[in-house]
């Protein structure tokens, strides 16, 4: 699935990913109100607009980006319903030959990510068949619980050919709280990207592994360090654009060849017709507005990648 | 939540919760067969056999004891029949008045956090609607993010009078891979159960905080230290039984009054059938081995905090 990503990525000229994280208020009014009208204001009627919402976005921008990020939180305040959408959006963006990245972050003791692992990115037994419960092609893991909560997940990818983006520095401002304590004078971080590209050695493609990182846009310097750290660990990088993050400033998160890492927007891309820049297209259009931001956002990143040469 | 939790261990005098984590290959062929039978081999099946498993557990213990833990990973890997379960579990657990800690080991950045804050301790807006998600008393969660992925679920546990069990040192076997790591001479777990003591006092219950942490009981000399670097934390102890943990080592996880600690067991309840020592009971009869392995952990643990008097 890493060679997939890296083939996608070259073809589409777009180390980028969209992040489908919908908030009922990104939701412009005329799909909440069939919605609403169809399920009436229930959590029904909610993962309803989140599903046309999605579906639209996704329609828009497909032939454009090589992946798609579902942030499964978005979906999960809406209870079964809500998580009966994230199914339907995940379905739809494989159909769509996406590259889909869970954005779980699970993470649990050996046995309990076992079960995670099989129910994202695996298969599980049912008397004598097997089924796939959520099958996203990557997930992302939270590392705190130390490798026997992160070898299950390896486990299953190396069966199914999926792939895993663990965290290592997140893009929120308290990350540093724990992540950046030195630890033998280095920050945690490290040691998790660290263990991370020793993790990924188990688990190789065709020059990335399977195993991959999560840095955030936010830390620059520190994702310069990592790049370097885990040279052949594919870095998931979310926090450009809301969160702060501009072209400019991730193009040491890349390797010289110019792949290396896949950059995350959410909001900046879904709800890009609520932005100023955006405002002529009309929230009706909305998803042309996103089909725009997403050009904007590769010509902002291969600009910058351009750049350094 | 956290008083109701104090006053039911002080009514039951146990100071314990039974893990919901059902495998398969725990529940009895009978109810397999049955559930096989009505919806085939299939994820609806294995649904509703972990349903009709759960029920019975839950109807042959709920008067000894205070709470549940079901681990949500072990419905998740069902894909949306299984979480329809883990609901169906939470919702039958509170209608016989047990507290409910879902062990969700959620953690993200702000906005995300508070989506899963929503979902399983809060009410979701739909429009001029509001609804439960999951609505379990207690969620677990991964401190990785640091403040600003923990606080949302602060505010959420604020709104709705629940409570939370924050990772500090678990109970795997590498968990002191990262959690270890000495900071300023001080293990990360200290600084962690550091941060949910000034947490804890955002949100206090009467003498107990509604923040509390979770210690593995594999680890009963890191528990003597952060018991009392956390006085008014309440510890929720996984590990006991099937991962090795025993009433004699849980000791120190309990402050002077008898109080501050709940020790969950989950294999060695409910699969108590297959143990030897409940040979006996035999496999139709397996929720009477549990109600019986609850006992037996009940008295295991108060003779050992007896013992210390």
């Amino acid at each position: 699935m890493i060679n997939k990503l890296v083939e996608k990525i070259k073809k589409t000229n777009a180390p980028i990913v969209v992040g489908l994280d919908p908030m009922l208020n990104y939701i412009p009014k005329h799909i909440q109100d069939n919605a609403f009208a169809e399920f009436g204001e229930t959590l029904e009627g909610a993962a309803e607009a989140i599903w046309q919402f999605n579906k639209a976005i996704v329609d828009s921008t497909c032939d454009l980006i090589p992946a798609v990020k579902p942030q499964i939180a978005m979906y999960e305040q809406f209870g079964i319903p809500g998580l009966q959408a994230y199914k339907k959006t995940v379905d739809y963006c494989k159909e769509k030959d996406l590259v889909v990245i869970g954005d779980i972050k699970r993470g649990d003791i050996g046995s309990t990510s076992a079960a995670y692992a099989v129910g994202h990115l695996g298969h599980v037994q049912v008397g004598t068949k097997s089924y796939a419960g959520f099958d996203e092609d990557f997930a992302t893991v939270n590392p705190y619980l130390g490798s026997d909560g992160v070898k299950p997940f390896i486990d299953v990818c190396k069966e199914e050919n999926k792939g895993l983006f663990i965290l290592v520095k997140t893009s929120n401002p308290s990350s540093g709280e724990f992540q950046d304590r030195l630890i033998e004078g280095r920050p945690l971080y490290e040691w998790v990207g660290e263990k991370v590209a020793q993790w990924g050695e188990e688990h190789m493609g065709n020059g990335y592994s399977y195993v991959g990182a999560v840095v955030g846009a936010t830390y620059p310097e520190m994702g310069k360090v990592l790049r370097k750290l885990m040279p052949k660990t594919f870095i998931l990088v979310p926090g450009y654009g809301a969160q702060g993050g501009k072209g400019k400033d991730l193009v040491h998160f890349f390797n010289e060849d110019g792949l290396g890492a896949i950059v995350n927007s959410s909001r900046g891309i879904i709800a890009a017709y609520k932005q100023e820049a955006y405002a002529e297209f009309g929230e009706k259009n909305f998803a042309d507005a996103s089909r725009q931001a997403v050009k904007d956002m590769i010509a902002d990143i291969s600009g910058a990648l351009e750049g350094r040469k």
